[in-house]
């Protein structure tokens, strides 16, 4: 019998709690031993909860229980979890968090201590909520040379984005829907001005790559600057935008992490990933390319990754299976954004030449790249799939606008 | 240093030889120790290979350095495979096997086998090649009461289904070209008729509902019966026919496997898999539903699964993280295909009357079902989104045929 305990009595805690009493002879069978939830850790009373008996305020009396081996955090933010976490890691305990802000911020350090004393820290519920892509990227995928990562990983914006295009809602009424239906916060910056999508693809990139991406290292623009004219231009050329979280590795070793608004073309699958879903695509060297997609929050889908995670703690117990990232102490492996080499959405004041914006395009792309390349144009967009340099986006935008061209947004443009 | 063999050194086999010699340092810096790959096994002589000094033909070579401690075995067959693995398998070897012919017989021994012996036998690459699919599915997921599975799980018919949608072109002519390619055997059965697709359903079934299921037991049809008719029908009613293989658990606690033909609707995720993509989908109560998907088949994408498993084994040496199911000696909690209950595409001769197909169908099945619902008809076939038993879908296909359509071909709908 192993005992663990939940902190945090939240929607994800009370969803780990639930789903464990529910499917428990399920998951003690997949542990290969009994469990017990032995505490819940919360500062506030729940006199009329069924686990009333469980709850405690303090984090000691779970430490003073020497049959704890497990704990599962979902507080959120990074104190007092940390301490909390530190001090199970350094008494042995298995540590399984939910917790982005964390894992963004100190999982090198959870995760040395968690080798150093014999135990585990998982996290796969802080990336992508129930789709599994912690465990895939680093153990199944572990033969592969990562070569970049492309997501979608804040289901909010997602959902937002989803609304504007298919009810022709613009971003404000979409942003009050999502609230109306919970899928926003009333403060929703976090989720809107990427944010949370930064924090995943740190996570991402530390685990593909091996060393500790902090959050203020990477580039970051939400979606309040996409209109609905982005979306239907958008869509008329063959693509959607979507809010993408993306790592991906430069020719001189540095990796590129960045969360933008991204123009995805329906041959990509992540163009067709709706609503408050997530998706990752993955690129590595023997694999070429495998997407994960699934529900990204929710009470059961955060807590069904959570107990996942218990599980193999509850399996693994004496054999280190979590990976490790080291913090390097400086962050100059991380490329700025002016490195990106990148396709590219173009939306510009309506004219009525449609061929003539195509032939202008395309000329231009010619000119500059010395290749022949499709370019889809209508009477307002662009769509350029060809990857190019900033020198040479900018030169192209120059031209447009040297041209007549009223440039109104342009975004970058994910690979086909 | 770990010491480890690989059996078979066909296109899987010197893929992983390949793949671990490209990615060693990133491969043992995964597994927490070196690695050797001290033997490969196989019985034709190959005097050019770089790695002749590792070939051997007997598998007492490799059982008798007690060095051996994991074996990756990509042979193919169910024999000599299984007799070797066995023997590696009681004497505490781990295991890692691509065979899916293999597993789908024998799975249950061998798992009891390793179990036993405190070893590991993993099998990631026996499905969906590159696609992390079995260690989510019982790791990740473990927490979940899987509901339903449902794959596009052989990239030769999804290549060649795929093929007569956008290129026009009608079976035995896409056949041709994925043979030319080299996606297809010379003889094409064991794809083209289920036959490949039924066995990885087999291994998902078996791991998610905890029994072994037999290839015999699991109702399979090949998609020699799809026509180019049938393809652009789908299309203009909005779905992709794809050769799913399924198994859902059904209300009185049987399992109905399944693999067949069927009708995608463009809402789900599944009818955007193309070429020879492969992907799967599960449904789980906590999840609500997930997808994973890759590349299928071929040298690396299978090596990189392999080589993961690999990974893990020398990571976990001494705790058994297999799963296991059961061999129940008795196939009767597997229900036949008249227990499905599914919507339904029906194609018919052409006529002009599209409104009064529309018309006919509608009243049709709320008379049967007494359900109001919409359904989508052309003037050669209908899609039925509604779920109806084959009772229902029996009379449905006689009234239709009592009011003078010709029925040419129905088969089932996937939700969307």
């Amino acid at each position: 019998m192993k005992k663990f305990a939940v902190l945090g009595f939240g929607t994800v805690g009370s969803g780990v709690v639930e789903l464990f009493y529910r499917n428990r002879k399920k998951i003690e069978e997949k542990a290969y031993c009994p469990l017990e939830l032995a505490y819940i850790l919360d500062l506030r009373d729940f006199p009329d909860s069924p686990y009333a008996d469980k709850l405690t305020k303090s984090i000691d009396t779970i430490l003073a229980d020497e049959e704890v081996s497990i704990v599962a955090e979902c507080m959120g933010g990074v104190e007092p979890a940390f301490t909390y976490l530190m001090q199970c890691l350094n008494r042995g305990i298995s540590v399984v968090s939910s917790n982005k802000e964390l894992i963004a911020q100190k999982g090198a350090e959870m995760l040395a201590a968690a080798k150093a004393h014999n135990c585990n820290c998982f996290f796969e519920a802080s990336v992508g909520g129930a789709i599994p892509i912690i465990r895939p990227l680093h153990r199944c995928l572990a033969a592969n040379d990562i070569t970049e990562i492309d997501g979608i990983l804040n289901g909010t914006t997602n959902y937002i984005l989803n609304k504007m295009l298919t009810d022709g809602m613009d971003f404000e009424t979409a942003l009050a829907k999502a609230q109306k239906h919970g899928y926003a916060e009333r403060e929703p910056s976090a989720d809107v001005d990427g944010h949370d999508a930064c924090r995943k693809i740190c996570i991402l990139s530390s685990l593909a790559f091996g060393k500790h991406v902090y959050p203020e290292s990477v580039y970051t623009r939400g979606i309040r600057e996409i209109s609905l004219e982005d979306a239907f231009a958008a869509d008329t050329l063959g693509g959607a935008v979507k809010l993408i979280a993306s790592v991906r590795r430069l020719a001189d070793g540095k990796i590129l992490p960045s969360v933008m608004p991204t123009f995805v073309p329906y041959g990509n699958m992540l163009s067709h990933v709706d609503g408050v879903f997530n998706c990752v695509q993955v690129n590595g060297d023997a694999i070429d390319r495998a997407y994960f997609c699934g529900r990204g929050a929710g009470k059961f889908p955060t807590a069904s990754a959570m107990m996942g995670d218990v599980i193999e703690a509850a399996k693994a117990q004496g054999t280190v299976l979590s990976q490790d990232w080291v913090d390097t102490g400086s962050q100059d492996f991380v490329a700025g954004i002016d490195e990106l080499v990148c396709g590219m959405f173009i939306r510009f004041a309506e004219n009525e030449n449609t061929d003539e914006n195509c032939e202008f395009f395309d000329n231009a792309v010619k000119e500059l790249t010395g290749e022949d390349t499709d370019i889809a144009a209508s009477e307002n967009a662009c769509y350029i799939a060809l990857p190019m340099t900033k020198a040479q986006r900018d030169t192209l935008l120059q031209k447009a606008k040297d041209a007549g061209y009223e440039i109104l947004h342009w975004m970058p443009a994910l690979a086909e």
